[in-house]
């Protein structure tokens, strides 16, 4: 099985109170991409300027990921994102947006790429998701990511998008301004009326739900002492989830499996926040994701005994 | 054994996206010990206006809460507190605050307030904290909870009581605000190094976090497709935590008796939101909570398996 992604490939700017970056790897599809390697091989269809250097794009496969559908063009600059973060890592200002080579991508994809098992349709212009869907054959999980951007400015072409994949990952706020509804939950039904199989309510430092047809599950983030940049969690969060996932395609999607995919995208996100960027995901080992997905078993579980209540 | 508590008492008017009310009983006091009857019987120390009738008295003692130290003052009028929530209730405004008899609140215990084995500090001024647990003889169990407010104008009085007690709970913001830490870990490390044993801190519509010298945990809030009025739902989840850990004080303090605890404050609070005030937790059975309790076991239990990752 293969895993295609199509998405951003940046170079973002970033301050946070820990310190700060200007000019390192980044970008949806990149994130997703480290994520995802440890579960499959994994193709990243998108572009970059000529900035984009032969060392950022070994960065960018490691782990053996396959960029034959990188596109690198003459003349352009590569995407760049400058973001600042406030005290508590919980606010962030994006100071500038420059899509550069993004503003005319035509997204072309290599018969490896349209062939892969599993899709999935990072935060870009669901013109573009679309068209990479339509572009592949027969993936078997479909996934996709968006933002309140598109939510407002691209509505209509999102809900096309949204009809045709197995599962929507959003965060809580892009749940209820898609659906209107305010309760999550409420929320996230509507949004499996609508066709996806699965809703990932992704909720930052407070971790991650799952909801299904089958019911509820949510994960807490794991508990770290010291955030240094949260830049790309979701992305990496996105990685681990449906890497895991599209590891088990042979088998019915049932609650079980997806809990552990959710526990192995937050094991996953955990180390993305750790250090800057990709600092900290590039040098991950495959062993200190199952002890953290352990670990989150861990802390996560309790005994319940009835205990005599009085009315 | 039994369990003492001194905080407000009000009157709340609360407008919601769902409806509203303009005089309803409501106070920390209140629903802490709507909660915590569950458990215990609970004796109240606080006091309200001649506008407090004996209807309100009534509703107060719901499942025998012991109301002899709640003094009504004649010629004055009850603590009253107006507020509206945003549309998805996670944003509130306070409208007014009105003290009225709490501007002179001087508590005074009868000997069987002053004997209990627990004493639950609700969010009041440190100041009256510090005196209530001064007029105790031997608590086994002492909880707190303050507010922004305190930790910004009476800091050194709010430390002073910290340091007395077992257990506080504040929600992430005001742990942050206290400490002066960024990461809601190390906060909680810091306050328990002053002296306190467990810090809960409690996260709204994501749950709350148990944390201890002996690790971490966190429960998701108890999934709801309605939420109506989230006023009172971290008084209430103290009644429920707390209740039930002074059902336990003649074994050690365990984490696993805590994550129960958790759990039981999880589910109250979830009762508590569901309607208006008090409305839905004084015509709550035992059965119902305990139901809840194991389905908040269901919802976060995932079973690890090891897949083999790619390294």
């Amino acid at each position: 099985m293969s895993v295609t992604v199509v998405g951003s490939i940046a170079f973002d700017a970033v301050t946070t109170p820990f310190g700060e970056r200007s000019r390192m790897l980044g970008g949806a599809a990149t994130h997703f991409a480290l994520a995802a390697s440890f579960y499959d091989t994994v193709d990243v269809v998108g572009c970059v300027g000529d900035d984009f250097t032969d060392a950022d794009m070994a960065l960018l496969g490691t782990r053996g990921t396959r960029l034959d559908d990188v596109e690198r063009v003459a003349g352009s600059r590569t995407f760049t994102w400058r973001g600042e973060y406030g005290w508590d890592l919980n606010s962030r200002e994006t100071l500038s947006t420059e899509l550069n080579v993004f503003a005319a991508f035509d997204p072309s994809l290599s018969d490896r790429s349209r062939s892969a098992d599993v899709l999935f349709l990072a935060n870009i212009q669901p013109q573009l998701q679309l068209r990479v869907l339509e572009l592949c054959e027969r993936p078997r999980l479909v996934a996709l990511d968006s933002m309140n951007l598109w939510i407002e400015t691209e509505r209509d072409a999102l809900l096309e998008v949204i009809e045709r994949v197995d599962c929507v990952l959003l965060n809580d706020a892009e749940l209820r301004q898609l659906t209107e509804r305010p309760s999550l939950l409420a929320a996230a039904g509507e949004l499996l009326s609508w066709g996806p199989d699965v809703v990932i309510a992704k909720q930052g430092e407070y971790g991650a739900a799952l909801i299904t047809a089958d019911g509820f599950f949510a994960l807490p983030a794991y508990p770290l002492e010291s955030v240094i940049d949260p830049t790309g969690a979701g992305d990496t969060f996105a990685g681990g989830f449906v890497g895991y996932v599209g590891r088990h395609l042979d088998e019915p999607m049932g609650n079980e499996m997806l809990r552990c995919a959710v526990a192995h995208g937050t094991a996953l996100a955990s180390f993305n926040v750790e250090e800057f960027g990709v600092e900290r995901v590039i040098r991950l080992g495959a062993e200190e994701i199952e002890e953290r997905v352990t670990e989150l078993s861990r802390i996560t579980q309790f005994e319940h005994a009835p205990i005599g209540l009085m009315s």
